[in-house]
């Protein structure tokens, strides 16, 4: 005789055309201590609470320009034209991220290593870190289209098998974050409630939510409800601040009819305590590219 | 023998793909002095320099009511189905703006004639006024898709034949003006310069444009170059908020992809010796719902 033994999704999504109700979420924020790292006690406390910490200054307007010109050099490498690593714009064909991007910039690799990031990655999640997925973002004046409302969770849990939100993003700003440019907006405190996405995943879904979500997204009342509990916050700042924030946070950005452009380098940490399974709620997992499977501490 | 006084026209505009120059404006902003109205001498003066001034608190919240449920009103009301001045958003059909909206609503009717809005209008445009152009505008949740940069005086001059830069626009907002949900973007001090507008008019141009700006845009070099001197602002605020602003003023609004809907009451004035001849810079004027020729002095 042989048991099965099914164990309970916590994070059920995409059942269907009416989402599942909102979940409270069981799992820490923070899983580290003020002992663990840079962050001190408050800072943790308020990254717990908020799901969110805006540092700015994290990196010099010398590393900005560093940083800056490895995004220009990768847009214009024309040997990587075609590589799926490289996402263009629907409307106009620019270049809009380079994923996998400490493959194709030993600086930005350097930079994820870095002891203000990665300390700081490990406290947040209390262990060993590796690179879930890393990109770098260009937003151009005038064109910029945004993403709708989503929790990066969502989309990992889903469709790459993360399975749960032990996971963290940090975004470097490499321009100007002003209120008016498109930059990220988020709902301090919405990383506690999980919204189930909408729909059903078809195959390859990834090679067009990247440009536009489409499916797993929450449903409008899960956001009217949630910007009306929690609130909206944007990440404004220098070029050079940092955002860190939670994997399950709700966030998304408006559309940019300015002429600044926004750029970023942008990195997620997953804990070593919570390497990728088989997909959740999609046929099959996502180009290592996107999701790395590749679970090596990174040090 | 006959002569003819070919008067030179000091605000070209949509003369070819390639639009003219930027013109340094000739003509005051503020055409009245402290005598002559409620704004004091400081306020006449930032008005002048910058171009707009935020009034909080412009109206009570049982006005904002009032005018909110005229809003209401006047877009569930069937008998306007199909009437010209009820303008539906391009993708799902709802009422974005109703145009005309005092001969509409006795109420939004008597706001125009009220000494905080009328006042305000003939001190700063120095004479009796008239009302060019008025609206109430809804622009919903999620779906909002903003405006285009613009000068409302280029397309005032090319397609209704207004002389100069001698209009005031009035918006006052129904709800909250977030820096995140669409509102208005000013350039500051960017109504000194004329940016002549791209392409040529065609007939019955103002049916598609009230939807979406295409024709009589500014190009991208001539915003570029006025975000870097003049820099952005926004409109925000509470419901109750009035912002005036001048007619030649750079101005855009991004989307809105927040649940937070915005609604305001838009009324222009215009001075009356400034009254509307023949286009500048189209076949055929807009309609009297659009830019009035009714040049009766408001009282």
């Amino acid at each position: 005789m042989t048991t099965t033994t099914i164990q309970q999704d916590l994070y059920p999504t995409r059942t269907g055309e009416v989402p599942g109700p909102a979940i409270e979420r069981e799992h820490p924020t923070v899983w580290g201590s003020e002992a663990d790292g840079p962050f001190d006690a408050a800072a943790l406390e308020a990254h717990e609470q908020r799901g969110f910490t805006i540092l700015e200054n994290f990196i010099t307007p010398s590393e900005v320009d560093l940083y800056s010109a490895e995004l220009r050099r990768l847009s214009a490498d024309q040997s990587l034209a075609g590589d799926p690593r490289v996402i263009t714009e629907k409307s106009t064909g620019a270049v809009r991220s380079v994923f996998e991007v400490t493959a194709l910039s030993e600086a930005i690799d350097a930079l994820s290593r870095d002891p203000r990031v990665l300390d700081r990655a490990r406290q947040l999640l209390g262990s060993d870190v590796y690179l879930h997925q890393t990109r770098v973002n260009y937003m151009p004046g005038f064109k910029g289209s945004g993403f709708y409302w989503h929790s990066d969770f969502e989309t990992w849990h889903a469709e790459d098998g993360m399975p749960a939100p032990r996971a963290v993003s940090c975004s470097i700003a490499l321009t100007p974050n002003y209120p008016y440019n498109g930059g990220l907006m988020v709902m301090p405190g919405s990383h506690r409630t999980y919204a189930p996405g909408v729909g059903e995943t078809p195959a390859d879904n990834h090679s067009s939510s990247l440009k536009e979500q489409t499916v797993g997204v929450p449903s409008q009342e899960a956001v009217t409800e949630m910007a009306h509990r929690y609130g909206i916050d944007q990440f404004t700042g220098p070029a050079g601040s940092a955002l860190w924030f939670d994997s399950n946070i709700m966030h998304g950005s408006g559309n940019n009819i300015t002429p600044f452009p926004r750029s970023n380098v942008f990195m997620v940490f997953n804990s070593v305590e919570n390497t990728l399974e088989d997909p959740y709620a999609a046929p099959t997992p996502r180009p290592e590219h996107i999701a790395s499977r590749d679970f090596t501490p990174l040090r």
